[in-house]
């Protein structure tokens, strides 16, 4: 029902192509999954989502399991059918969580205590019940529940974290129960190289059908986080997918294929997207900027998506200042496009075995579009 | 390039099915217009407008004088092209805006001195100025700039606004210089019979190519609105398109129709579909009692919209508890194509000679859905 399929390697860099198969079907990889933490990629439609040439999307088994509840989902069919969704999903445990919400939380051997950010009512959840939780919602992928360190974390700190997320990795693999649904490990270890290869090591030990990163991009910066990933894959199994969770801007996705990761997430896009800030092939912009320019060209003149096909940079800027949802759309829509094609693009130039070229090239592409 | 085509006519009602020839299209009446205030239709996409059954469309030429303003959009090649909306476009002149922004107004014989809602700068609105602004927009249809009088109001203030109202009606006419583009005249007149068929009287003796009744649905309840606009549109050429403004509840337009209406406008379904509130063919539902049951039907059985083809109730009452714009965008979506399938059928049973048939039937249908 799984199957990880690789197609090309480059030789210089490691950058991979594939094919992830699943039960709600085929993922060219390298894959960019938008975030549906609530069942909903933020202001898009399953058909826009589809238009934008998205395939897997992520969704939080955490915040879901708040709210409506796993039970109700699963009472609804599952979680596809409940969002609309009939491509493959992955849903994240809750480990995140542990990190972003630290003040909400207390982590015990046994589990995670949680404090709803919703209604102050407690969440403990287990290895056990955060996989009964995937297993109700349905996904394609489920992610083990893990413990992610803040950056900076002190040795004994991340060191205790890796401890805890094999042990709850364990946990999950037994309490596990649905084959139609792949449960992925992450590895954990803080910045610390020798603490990534055990975690690594002993985390495929347990034999997943996919390997996860995670507890990166989380303040260590671009080089740090370059070189703790690049240490840790190459301890990964090459014929099982890599997954590394949370990231992140189109730079740190293009330096993370290069180092062979073959699925991302980020909220970027959407968030982005939301905030009047859009990528495009000449660099980022702000929308704020547009609002008052009579400027007909498109966002993007190399973008295919429908804000750039059918409305003026003058339009989408009106809508963001005239504070118009229709401006969050459109823009969320741009965005995700934007990432797919850069996926599209780094995938075609590996299998033409030209992926050296397509990153020098792209390294050199302004971050801020020049004010033309 | 205008011309309106009475196609059929209720034999009982006076109720009118025809053909509204724009230089944009043909609008089949009788007709809703969604409100595009700020030259988009709030949360949709001019596709999904499409796809709502949506053949015409409102903007208000006094929101987007203030912002991006008349110049701007024509700069950008005018309203259609702007928004991206390549169907027939109408603008209200800012006459509501005299009733409903009375505190940032004063009316003189001149004009409306608007202070602006978005930052305090004075507009001063002459028909002279209003006139131009629709021209610069380049709506198929512009309406007169009038005097919209709050109810109740004394006679004295209802026959001075029928006077200014008709005044500046003769000035926006002299004013006007677009040939693809229609002015319509307003009949004001509040709920005193007499001003309104005098206004109605004068107003036809100015020949425009279309007419349409303002000052209704202010506060004066359905029966004495139903009461004024009989009396008002039995004064108006039959040949020429009737328009009841800002009007409204699906059971008003019901009886707008009933009574020789061809079109309406009203933010009522996208306002609605933002608030959680659902127009539905058993009645009006609240998204707030879906969210926390597991309820795998449609919103509504009957309705062929992508909100309820494509989602349950419990998936729509999830992202409003949620706090979702998709679920906003889905509800306005539904709203919309409520209303746009209530236009389709009157208009078939009118053609069919059976609208006395659908008016018995839809009167007895509940306003509020049963809560099953």
């Amino acid at each position: 029902m799984f199957e990880f399929r690789l197609l090309a390697v480059d030789s210089c860099t490691g950058a991979r192509a594939g094919e992830f198969v699943t039960p709600h079907g085929v993922v060219p990889t390298p894959a960019f999954m938008p975030c549906g933490t609530q069942a909903t990629v933020k202001t898009l439609t399953p058909g826009q989502l589809r238009e934008s040439g998205t395939r897997m999307v992520l969704c939080n088994a955490y915040h879901l399991a708040l709210r409506p509840g796993a039970e109700f989902i699963a009472e609804m069919g599952g979680l596809h059918r409940f969002m609309g969704w009939d491509g493959p999903i992955l849903t994240d445990s809750g480990g995140f969580q542990v990190f972003s919400m630290s003040d909400l939380r207390r982590v015990t051997e046994g589990g995670v205590l949680f404090r709803s950010h919703l209604d102050g009512r407690e969440l403990f959840l287990t290895p056990e019940r955060v996989t009964e939780i995937e297993n109700l919602l349905g996904p394609d992928v489920a992610m083990v529940l893990d413990e992610c360190v803040p950056y900076p974390a002190e040795r004994a700190q991340a060191a205790a974290a890796v401890e805890r997320t094999l042990g709850w990795a364990a946990r999950c693999r037994a309490a596990h129960r649905r084959a139609d649904q792949a449960l992925f490990g992450i590895v954990q270890g803080g910045v610390y190289a020798d603490l990534r290869r055990e975690s690594a090591d002993r985390t495929a030990a347990l034999d997943f059908p996919g390997y996860a990163v995670g507890g990166l991009s989380v303040g260590e910066g671009p080089a740090l986080m370059a070189e703790v990933l690049g240490l840790t894959v190459e301890r990964l199994p090459r014929g099982k997918p890599r997954y590394l969770m949370g990231v992140g801007r189109p730079e740190d996705i293009r330096e993370g294929v290069a180092l062979g990761v073959d699925l991302f997430d980020c909220v970027l896009p959407t968030r982005c997207g939301r905030n009047g800030l859009a990528f495009t092939s000449r660099g980022r912009v702000k929308m704020r900027i547009l609002g008052r320019r009579a400027d007909a060209r498109p966002l993007d003149p190399e973008c295919d998506c429908c804000a750039c096909r059918g409305f003026s940079r003058a339009y989408l800027g009106h809508l963001f200042q005239a504070g118009e949802t229709l401006g969050m759309t459109l823009l969320s829509l741009h965005n995700v496009r934007y990432y797919q094609r850069l996926m599209e693009e780094m995938r075609a130039a590996i299998l033409a075995g030209r992926f050296g070229e397509f990153l020098a090239r792209h390294r050199r592409t302004p971050l801020e579009a020049p004010d033309d």
